[in-house]
C-alpha cells in the first residue's frame, strides 16, 4: 500500500496513520518531500480492509494498493495453464474449442437440428439457455427443466458437451443435474451468493464479464467461485457497455490478451453478444483465434428470423460451417503459436 | 415500430417483411422513398418478440421500438405520483425523506449509536447492511440474520423505519421479515429471479440502478417487479461507471428529473456511492433536494475511519447533523416546489 | 512518485531504476516488502517526462505520480478564489452570474430580441455563437464576423458582455476584438494551439469540458492558458459522455464540486447542453445554484423551433424569464452559503 | 425521417408539424396508430435542419435520420475501396502496409537508426511526430520544422513514406512540405477548422478516431475532408475510452469490420495507442490483420526507456522486427481473403 497524505497534516495526524497501519499488521516505511509525506506498507494477506480504513481518515489523500486483490486465480499463484477437462474434451489445452448453439432452446426439433450441425461444422460445446435472463417481464423468459431436458438429449445424440445458463443460486443443483458447463450470464457476474454456490457445485464455469465490469473484477469475480472450492473457471468476454451505438456492445478484444498475461484460467471469447450483427461475427471470430482466445462460444439457429431471442446476432447453420471453415487457417497458427507459447513457459 | 428496409431489397422481400407483421397480428402503413422503403407497424400489445425476429431479417437495416417497453410504471398508464406508505411514513408525498445510518451493520452499539444520532438529525428511516455485496470474497460479506436483529432492535428504540439490502431470492422472506423497506443493490438490478421474488414480498422495495444501467433498463426491473405484484418500488440514483475516476461513481442527477417526467414512482439519490466522497456529499444532496427527488439514502457511521467498508464516504454523525440542518432551506423549497407542481397536475 | 518494481526483477535491474531516477534529479525512497520492492522517488519540479520513462522500463510495473500535474490552477498554488473581472461584473465573486442567449446568431433581429429579453430576465452575459463547431459539413457553420458585429450591437444596445466560441488560432484576433469572453468548445478542449494563443489574447476565456474529458484533463487544459499568460480562465461543465442515451449528454454535476475543492478558478454550468432538452433544464439549473456554481450559461430562443441549431434544448424567452423567476430563492441561499464559506477560508 | 408525436397532441398540432416538413421540401406520410400518430417523411437531400427544427416542437417526442447523414464517404456512393496511391505505394490495396516508428522526432541519430530498421523488417511508412499535442503544457512539444527536415532525410535514405501529425490549420502548409500523409491526431477529430484546411492540401490525411467519438462521427469528419476537396482520407481506430483502466485506451477493433461494411475508405488499425502496454501490441496487431485492416501504425523506438514520450507503449526495434516476422502468416492469409472478397464485389 502506498498512503499519500494531505500537505497541512500535522506530525501527530501522521503519527495517526502510522499507528492504524501498525495496528493491522504491516511495516511501515515513510517518505518525507518536499512536498508530502508518502507512506509505504508492506506485509503479507489481504489489505483491502486496512485500505478502506485509511481511506476514511480525512489527512489521508489517498491509499492505493500495489500487489493485486486476488491470489488464486493470479499467474503469480499458478503459472501453468489450467486445463479443464470435461471427458476427453479440453478447454485451455492444446486445441481451440468451438462452442455453438441457439441463444434460447425453443424446441427439441430445433435444438436437435442445431446440435447435429454444429457438431458436423466441428463445435465440441453446444449452448442454449433454459433460463433467460430478459430486460423486459413480457420477454420469453425459457423453457426451464423442460429444455434442460432436451439439452441432455442432444448431448446423447451427438456427443456435444452442454454448456448453460444458471440465473439463480436456487437453481444451481438442478442446472447441474444436465449441464456439463455452468453458464453465468453478464448481468450476473457480481451475484455473489450464486458465485458462491458455484463453488461448491462440481462442475466448470463459464464466467462472463458483466457489461460494465473492469478486467479485475472479472478475476475477483473468478476468485469468489475458486476461493469456495471449484478451480475450473473459464472467464468470457462478450463485449462491454460504451457510447457506441452502431453495435451491440464493445468488444474489449484486448482483455483476452492483457487475461492471458494475468491469470492461469482459460479465456472464452463470445462474438456474438460482442457485435449484436450476424455479419460482423465471422471478422471478429478471426481476430479472436488470432489474438489467443482458447474458445469461442457463437450463436447459431437453424432460422434466426423466427429465433424467440437474438435473432440479429445469430449466424444461420449454414453460415457457421462456412465459418468454421473459414477459421482453419487460423486455428492452425493458433496452435503453433500455443506449441511455441507452451515450450517457452 | 419502425422498419427500415435495406435500400437493394428485392420487393419480394418487402412483402416478406410486411407478411411477418402481419403475422403478429400489427396493421401496416409503407412509406415508399426516393431512397428507401420504410415500414411502420402499429397496434396494442408489447413488440419486443416481433421486433427482434423482424431484426433478425437480412432485407431488413433496423427495427425500431416507438413506444415505450414498459408499462405499469410509466406516466402514461398512471399520471398520479406513486406514495408509499410505511406506517405513518410516506415516500413520494409531501414531505421530502432522509434514510441514512451505515453501510454495514457491525455491532450493537454501532447501530443503535448511528440510529439514534440519525433519528435526532431529522432522518425517517435507518439504513444498514447485514447482507453486503462485496468484490472481494477476503472482504467482510456482513453480520446477516443477526444483523437484521439488530435492526429491529433499532427501529424499535427510535421508531425509524428500515431499509437493507437483499441480495439473494432465497433470502427475501428471511430479510422481509425484518426490513421495511427490501433494497436491491446496483449489482442486482438485473437479477431477474430476485426481482421476481421480491413481486410477491408484500414489502416496498428500493431498486438501485446499475452501474452501467440506462434509465430505461432500470424503468424495465422496477416494471419486473409490479408485473410481479408489487406496486411499491422506489427508484435510486446512486451513480453511474463512466472514465472519470476523481469521484468513485458519475452522479447522473439528470436521471432525476428525467424519471419524473417518465414515471409515477418515487426517486431517490444516494450521494454517498455516487461520490465516494465524503467532503462531497453535503453538496451533491444539496442539489438532490433542488432537482426534485423524493428523498436521499446517506451513509453516516459513528466512526467512518473505525467502518469496516465505506468509511471514506460515509459522514460522521456530527457531519450528518449539519448537513441535515444546511439543508433545511433546500427542502423549504422543495415542499413549495411539490405544492405548487401537485396544484398544477 | 511511487514506482512498483515486477516481482522477478534481479537487484541490477533495480539499481538500473533507482539510476534512471537519480539521473532525473529525484531523491530515493526505497521501500523492500516481502513480496516486491517499491521506490518512491520525491523532489521538485514536473515529473511527467522522469515517469514516463521509467514506465517504458521491462522490469518496471507501474509508475504513478503522488502529487497533481497541474500548478497555477490548483488550490495549493493559490487558495482565494480567482473574480473575474470584466468592467464592472465580477465572476467568481459574490454574485451568481447568468450567461443566455441563443446557440447562433442567425440574423440581427433574432439576436437583439433576445438579448433584451435575457438582460431583463437578469442575465449579465450573451451568448450566441458566430463560429459554429457541427457535425456535418452540410450544416449551418455560423454568420462568422458578421455574427460578431451584430454580437457587439447587441452588447451596445443592452450593457450586456458577449461570450461566443472561438474555433481556430487563425480566428483569436479577429473574435477577441468583439467578444467580452472566448468560448472554447468541448471539442476543442485539447486543441493546444488554440490554447496556446488564448494564453495571450488578453480576454478571459471560457473553456468547456471535453465529451470525454476527465476533470484532471480539464485542468491541464486551464493550465495550457495560464502557463501562456492568461489568469483569467472559467471552467465549464457541460456534459460528458456515457452509455446513457435518454439525454444527449450526462452531467457530472459533482465536479462542480470537485473542482471547487481542487482549483480557485470560477466554475460554469451548461444545463442546454448537458441534458439536450428544454423540459430538464429548469431542474438542472436549480441543482447547478445549489451545488455552488459561480454561474450558468443557457440556451434561450426566440422561437426555438425555428431555430437553426440546438432548438431542442433551448428555452423561449418567456420560459428563460420564468426560470430566472424560480431560480431567486436558489441564488438568495447560493450568497449566504457564499458569504459562509468566504468568512471561514 | 420518423417523427413520433406526443400522445396527447391535439391534430392542429399534428398539422403544424406536417406543415414544417413541407416547408422543408419533403413528402409526408401519417400513420396513426391507436397510441400514438407517427410521421414519416422522405425526400432527397440532409434533413440535419429539419430535424433539428422538428425536435425543437413541444409536440414532438423524438425525430430520428433514416438515411445516413454522411454521402461521400458511404459504400452506397461508391461501392470500390479506394485505394490511396503515394508513388507506388497503395494504402487500400492489395498489400497489408505497415506504419511505423518512434512517437516523436527526438534527434537524426535517433530518426535514422529507426527509419532504418523499421524499413529492414517490411514497414512502408515512417511515423514520427514534430508537433505533439501533450496533455500537460509542461511535456515535450515536439521538435516542429526541425523535426519535418529530420523525417524528410529518413524518406531520403530509406524510400520510406512520412506520416506526421498537424494540429493546426496555421501548420498544414508547412508540414504538407514535408508529409507524404498528413495525421490528426484523436483530439483534434472534430478541430472542424483543421478538416476543412486539409481538404486543400494535397495529401492524403489518416484520421485519427477520437477518444469518445462514434464510428459515425468518425466518418462525418472524414466527410468533411471529402467534402472539402480531398478524397484521400484513411481512418484510424487507435482506441476509444471507457471505465477500464488496465490498458491506456479500450481497442473497438470491431469498427475496423463496422467501417468495412460502411465505407470504401482504408482503415488502419494502432495497436500501441490502443494498449499503452508494448506487451499487448504484437497479439493485437495479429487481430488487427485477421480481421481485416488495411494496414497498420506501430510505434518502434531505438531505446524505448529513453524515449521522451511514449516509450511504455513502444516496441524496440528488435521487437518490432521480431513481430512483422510473426505476422507474416497472418498477412498471407489476409491477402487470400482481400482476393476473394474482390473477387465477389
Amino acid at each position: 500500500m502506498i498512503i499519500s497524505i494531505r500537505r497541512n497534516a500535522t506530525r501527530e495526524q501522521i503519527d495517526e496513520v502510522c499507528e492504524r497501519i501498525r495496528d493491522f499488521g504491516y511495516k511501515i516505511h515513510a517518505i518525507e518531500g518536499e512536498e508530502r509525506v508518502v507512506i509505504g506498507a508492506v506485509g503479507v494477506g489481504d489489505v483491502t480492509h486496512c485500505l478502506e480504513s485509511l481511506e476514511a481518515m480525512a489527512q489521508v489523500e489517498s491509499a492505493v494498493r500495489i500487489s493485486a486483490p486476488y491470489k488464486f486465480v493470479s499467474k503469480e499463484f499458478r503459472s501453468t495453464r489450467t486445463r479443464i477437462r470435461i471427458g476427453e474434451l479440453e478447454i485451455g489445452g492444446d486445441e481451440f474449442v468451438m462452442m455453438a448453439g441457439p441463444c434460447s432452446v425453443e424446441s427439441e426439433q430445433q435444438i436437435m437440428t442445431s446440435a447435429e450441425a454444429v457438431a458436423k461444422a466441428g463445435a465440441k460445446v453446444l449452448r442454449g439457455g433454459a433460463f433467460k435472463p430478459r430486460t423486459s417481464p413480457y420477454d420469453f423468459q425459457g423453457m426451464a427443466e423442460e429444455g434442460l431436458k432436451l439439452l441432455a438429449k442432444a448431448r446423447e445424440a451427438t456427443g456435444l458437451k452442454i454448456v448453460t445458463e444458471v440465473m439463480s443460486d436456487q437453481d444451481v443443483a438442478l442446472v447441474a443435474d444436465y449441464a456439463d458447463i455452468m453458464q453465468v450470464g453478464a448481468r450476473n457476474m457480481q451475484n455473489f451468493a450464486l458465485l458462491k454456490t458455484l463453488g461448491k457445485c462440481g462442475r466448470p464455469v463459464l464466467l462472463k464479464r458483466g457489461l460494465s465490469a473492469t478486467i479485475k473484477e472479472l478475476l475477483m469475480s473468478a476468485e469468489y467461485i475458486v476461493a469456495h472450492g471449484n478451480p475450473d473457471v473459464m472467464l468470457c468476454e462478450r463485449g462491454i457497455r460504451t457510447f457506441e451505438t452502431i453495435t451491440r456492445n464493445t468488444c474489449d478484444i484486448v482483455a483476452v490478451a492483457a487475461l492471458n498475461e494475468l491469470t492461469h484460467l482459460p479465456v472464452i471469447l463470445d462474438p456474438s453478444h460482442a457485435t449484436g450483427k450476424r455479419s460482423l461475427v465471422p471478422a471478429l471470430a478471426r481476430a479472436g483465434v488470432a489474438i489467443g482466445a482458447d474458445g469461442m462460444i457463437v450463436e447459431a439457429h437453424p432460422q434466426p428470423e423466427k429465433a424467440v431471442s437474438d435473432g440479429a446476432q445469430s449466424l444461420n447453420l449454414t453460415q457457421f460451417a462456412q465459418m468454421m471453415n473459414d477459421l482453419k487457417p487460423y486455428t492452425e497458427l493458433w496452435k503453433l503459436q500455443r506449441g511455441s507459447s507452451s515450450a517457452k513457459s
